[in-house]
């Protein structure tokens, strides 16, 4: 709760986002269906129905029951009422999408990234950020913001404390760097962050309750959002760590990211990732010992994370687990810990985004006044 | 976000919260510093101190500038307008405690529990309840509610699905049963969430942003809060079960509950209870072996919960780790196998609380129109 006063004005907006709730489930309603589901009076419902029009958040797609009054037009939710853009900083490249409020990639744009300094990055970013608002097929689209992804630690006052995987080890005000000279607002987040949100806002799972992310690309990184997009932080920005994690291997212990890792994978076991992703995909008498023994290491992890957080689901990317049958062998290893209960029995996904940015994308449109498109 | 317009009425309770939360941490404000606190007219700032005042939430103490007008009079928030009642059913006991809304106890009850069927366990809790209503020293204080701790799996909508340690294997529709003929309204939680509530509304964490609370009277549960007293709970009510975590001891895996349990540690070791205590609360030259290992495991724990949750503390409640002297085995248990940099070094803390039943009355306050009181 803020130390700051309800207005009328803001009762408005509210109860507007209320019918717009209602309305991005409905095909399409008239003010009178409005005031039947919202429970309030045909004046009040044309006001709030008035206020989305004139952020053309709903558009007028044609009557209802004609001569029952003037108002009978049925209205939709417009998901071009306004766009997004998100960038993922990758090491080796960068990647910009434009996107409606329903997370529809309008542009896409890459540009490679040859350890680019924290000032050259911010170059490049806003340089591409005018090209896609330049291009938009959206012109009249309000524009949001823009989210930018960070493999790293970032603290939620936008500062970039420490990216290994860009090199880039001082604490930055990456936020206001990108922010010096902008007309539009930018926002920056981890990117597992951005990744767990935007898969529970527009991925295959819908908005579902608890969604985990893990991904390893290189080094390893997780993401849990547990209801309505809030993601779980711990003190200091520092929560999903599971790199940080215990696992045993032949009877020691190692911390995960000394283990998943892709280039100590590759050490230990002089295999190439087409090998490893090959190994996976195959059942379990070709897989071999590689697959059983990385699998088993993901069986510990899923087990404590399952212990835990007992999520929905867990989302699994990795360059070299990409197939439901790759995903198998994780829960044939998971099962050897885990009491297998129809209850708990966390499911295993792979990651279902078009576009990764699409996490920037999210973050943006979670950081407007318009985050009530998104959340519940 | 409900289906529910704010109404005019809303918005005045909405104001009067947030006037309520400035006034629980001053002293005592007129109704002039609450106009200028809220950045509000002089006649919205009294309006809103009506409300609080014909709640008995703030009651007039004095009078402040004299002189300056009828209304300067200094008020102060009045944690006695209303009292709670919480219930911790144990195995062996049932505690009952009336606290007010500060978490002040007023009367303790404890009734012996000698394996009471679910329906036995009502009556004694109906009976108990208006007892303590009846004697209480507030007789002005509205009463809002019950709120009843269950050792079980405890789900969302008020069922207690399962219970080991009161033997009640069935699902029951408990809460349904303790509202059945009742005037006020009684609540259900488990036992470790509850006490998690509390700990951060009435214990000496404060207000504190991510607690984690482990218990081991015999078997293992814990809980965990985010942020503003919610509950990570997970699919199916079921998170945070760390006796289903995967612990390693001499090379083979155990689930935590298989490890941790008291008659489990009892019939491993052929040790008592002060015996252990003993152990723990020497220093590590005469803690001995059992000790040592008992602290790896817990080492094991608190390493994975740092890692996924970083919390801002653990807070630990066993009945043989019971002083600052028996923490420092754990953390030096954990720092085996974690990294502690000044960032990440989750704090080990002993419950704080007085009684645990305040864990019940936290619920009760939580879940009536006063929950505000608490939160922020």
């Amino acid at each position: 709760m803020d130390i700051k006063l309800l207005t009328p004005s803001d009762m408005m907006k509210y109860n507007a986002r209320v019918l717009l709730k209602i309305m991005r489930r409905k095909s399409a309603l008239s003010r009178a269906d409005a005031s039947r589901l919202l429970g309030c009076s045909r004046s009040t419902a044309s006001k709030l129905m008035n206020y989305l029009e004139s952020l053309h958040l709903v558009t007028q797609i044609g009557s209802g029951n004609r001569g029952i009054g003037r108002n009978s037009g049925l209205y939709q939710f417009n998901p071009r009422a306004c766009c997004a853009i998100g960038v993922d900083v990758k090491p080796d490249s960068i990647q910009f999408i434009l996107s409606d409020l329903s997370g529809e990639i309008l542009i896409v744009q890459e540009v490679e990234n040859k350890n680019m300094s924290p000032e050259e990055t911010v170059m490049e970013i806003h340089k591409n950020t005018r090209k896609l608002l330049n291009e938009s097929p959206l012109p009249d689209a309000q524009p949001l913001g823009v989210g930018v992804m960070i493999p790293g630690w970032v603290s939620d006052d936008g500062m970039v404390l420490n990216s290994d995987p860009l090199g880039w080890q001082k604490p930055l005000r990456f936020r206001v760097m990108l922010n010096r000279n902008s007309e539009i607002p930018f926002h920056i987040l981890n990117d597992a962050n951005a990744l767990v949100l935007a898969e529970s806002s527009f991925g295959t799972t819908g908005n579902c309750r608890n969604l985990m992310y893990i991904e390893n690309p290189d080094d390893i990184g997780a993401a849990f959002t547990d209801s309505n997009h809030n993601l779980l932080t711990g003190e200091n920005s520092l929560a999903m760590e599971i790199g940080k994690m215990q696992v045993n291997f032949k009877d020691r212990f190692y911390r995960t990211e000394d283990f998943l890792s892709i280039s100590r994978i590759q050490k230990r076991w002089g295999v190439t990732i087409p090998e490893l992703k090959r190994a996976f995909d195959s059942d379990s008498e070709e897989s071999g010992e590689i697959c059983l023994q990385l699998a088993d290491i993901f069986g510990q992890i899923i087990t404590q994370i399952s212990a835990l957080l007992n999520p929905y689901a867990i989302m699994i990317n990795t360059p070299y687990i990409k197939s439901s049958q790759a995903l198998e062998h994780l829960k044939k290893a998971a099962s050897f810990y885990m009491e297998t209960t129809p209850l708990r029995g966390t499911q295993l996904l792979l990651p279902s985004l078009e576009r990764s940015a699409l996490g920037g994308a999210c973050w943006a449109i979670l950081n407007s006044s318009f985050d009530f498109v998104i959340k519940d």
